[in-house]
């Protein structure tokens, strides 16, 4: 099962199909470096995180003493669910301490349309800030269902969508 | 146009030639994940955030869910344009959420001189802690213009300085 | 759906469960470049060419002129196979040019035993080097399985496997 | 000056505005560590490569002895112009070995069209497999000439050119 | 002479052998980007860092102005030594500027035991979290020891751990 | 025990202290790919490839299949220790093939001089290009003692090699 579908900086999807810009003061940053743990665990370690809400998770190259390649891995999240994430950090992962710090994300706020292409419709995300537009992204799951679909490749779906768009 | 030199924890060049040694606790450092921008589209983003007056702007490869691989947008900057740089990443890039928080950087102190070479003047940064010089770092567009004006590899540029340098 | 599990220089598993060591002498190694494809895109081009055949896929970052990070798509397969794999290349990412020469491998002998642990039984690769098992590799569906299907962590069931290796 | 636009495979853009799909076999891989050599310096020697006709000039960031944080170029070149590159390797940097080896290169055809977008016309490259167009790339450099010039932002720009092209 | 052995998050190995699971909040996490210092130099500074009490230091990739391949060098310490391991930045690299900001770190109870192999004692790092065992780590150099002076692979040693380890 | 000083394409240290600029076409470049052994382990297998006599050994960080942080760990050597270092490969790392191809190294003339600081003699490696003299690299083991014995910074030491160099 790949992790769910979620923004960097990931809201629950509104009801009303609608969430305003906003600051969010109630994230954690937090962080491990792992030199002892395999890749192969740090995938499977990944999906639980992001099935525990996590709001994004990800790995960073980073060299070690003792000429160790290591993995750093990164996630936000919010507050209320710092130690349930750190409960998976600790069981599953090798390291001996989790180090985190407060940040402040700035969201622009979103709502989603549907645009249709010869092959059907196909929810996009909008950002907008301060009201106007400026972010539109196809949601990724339904164009690679498209594509997998109708045997078309994924980024002529795209670019389909990307045509509907400038229309309107 | 290449952007403009500046030095990572950057300040305004001195009209005196000069600037102590300080704390500076009214820096931020931002902080975006991309997963679905071109790599083409990113390096101009990275001239338009130096022109706007980030101090540093640079980018880490990350790994993203998905089997994406991502980078991850850094920039260090004054508070006080902290909004207009955000303005651009959210209209240059995809993302939907930019984060940030506080930093202190310790600067130390500069002033500049001049060394003389065989093929003419060049200015060296001096980088002064509690009084002392620990850093000497040759101006690298000059170096450059002189390698190329007189057909010398870089490397022997830099090494001719360091050399006025020691001498002095 | 994930990729299927295959080793790095995979041959398919066998009938009788054993595959003796042998250089392969058919492989081709294939790299493209990529700066103006995003990675949400790449994640599932690494799909399909699992999909295809390719023995493995994997993504590099690298430095591209003009400030891009990008990245380098590598892959390897069998030499019948590179006309298939080159028109997923063409047609799924945004290169105009494909690389590619040939390899050889030296894979191991394999062959599969089943360890007995308190969850289950659980398939191991063992690798034999001139006829000495020097490989011995729980098979990672299955501990991730076990590890949904009974809330433990996943390193505690390679551990588990590892005792009952050792102890035969 | 930034480096000249070439494409990863690059070849001289024809004067009759197309070229046909065909395999080279004439390219060399050259590949250079360095563990002793500063970024500054490298930035410079990417602009000389590309300067002296390199196809394509990239860095890889490698893990070498003695925890050294090192850098891996990479070049695609000619057979016949590998000793001029090699010896600006040698001359700008600060290795003492330089190591290649022949490689394969399919590459589409080639031709070149103009879309018209509100601020004027673009050219976008247009890659085909098999006579079947595969790959349409808008032209980075006019794309942001007309970003700077009309203060839109790069992304709005190439959505306009896939507008047009999925018209057409 | 290798850095010591200290974990990620690393205390005072505990003279009565053993150190309470507890959130510490005096620590800092520097960073310092580098594209004018040699990796060579690099490797060098990370052993003063160490030497000098650091709890970690490692070294991230990273894409820098000008097509610069750069490092940044991050580390965490405590706040009462922050100023010597600065003094060391800035004598050791090239920057003229440091920053940082603080860190909660929570770190796991640690307790020692050894355990008996075919070849010898080793230790083993318990994690403790809740009170509950969650991170057994073998002693790397203990590890490495038996492997040099007994022939046997690395990881063949830390299986003959982990086995003794389910044992018990 | 540091791996030894080696220099890339290294060659034995010559009796007469010299050795003519020359074509190498019997080196072998093998390449594994790792995402089930950690970071721990691979530091170690460094160390023993370069003590079997590998020219070169680095890791590159990787991203694999399922999301996993992966490692490149990539060699030269002379064709004649292919088996051995194979051996090695097989037997400390988890892969199952071990990739590999032939090379062609274009290796600097070198000679060794000794250059005089005020903290003593200074070995300097010299590299020669058609008779000129290209590179010139002191000896990091010999720097990096005489920065520890004096108590002076690295870059110091280095610095006041180049300045004998450009003088003579």
């Amino acid at each position: 099962m790949p992790p769910p579908e979620r923004a960097e900086a990931g809201a629950p999807r509104p009801r009303g199909n609608e969430l305003g810009e906003h600051l969010d003061d109630g994230m954690i940053e937090v962080k491990v470096n792992l030199d002892d743990a395999p890749g192969e665990w740090l995938g499977y370690v990944m999906e639980l995180l992001f099935e525990a809400g996590a709001n994004d998770v990800f790995y960073t190259p980073i060299y070690m003493k003792k000429n160790r390649p290591g993995v750093m891995l990164q996630l936000l999240c919010k507050r209320e669910i710092l130690d349930s994430l750190q409960s998976i950090l600790f069981r599953e992962t090798t390291t001996l301490g989790v180090r985190y710090h407060p940040l402040t994300v700035h969201r622009l706020g979103r709502r989603f349309i549907q645009v249709l292409t010869e092959w059907g419709a196909i929810t996009v995300k909008l950002g907008t800030l301060g009201g106007e537009v400026v972010q539109r992204a196809p949601e990724y799951e339904e164009c690679r269902a498209i594509a997998r679909a109708h045997g078309v490749p994924l980024k002529r779906v795209y670019e389909a969508v990307w045509k509907q768009l400038e229309k309107s």
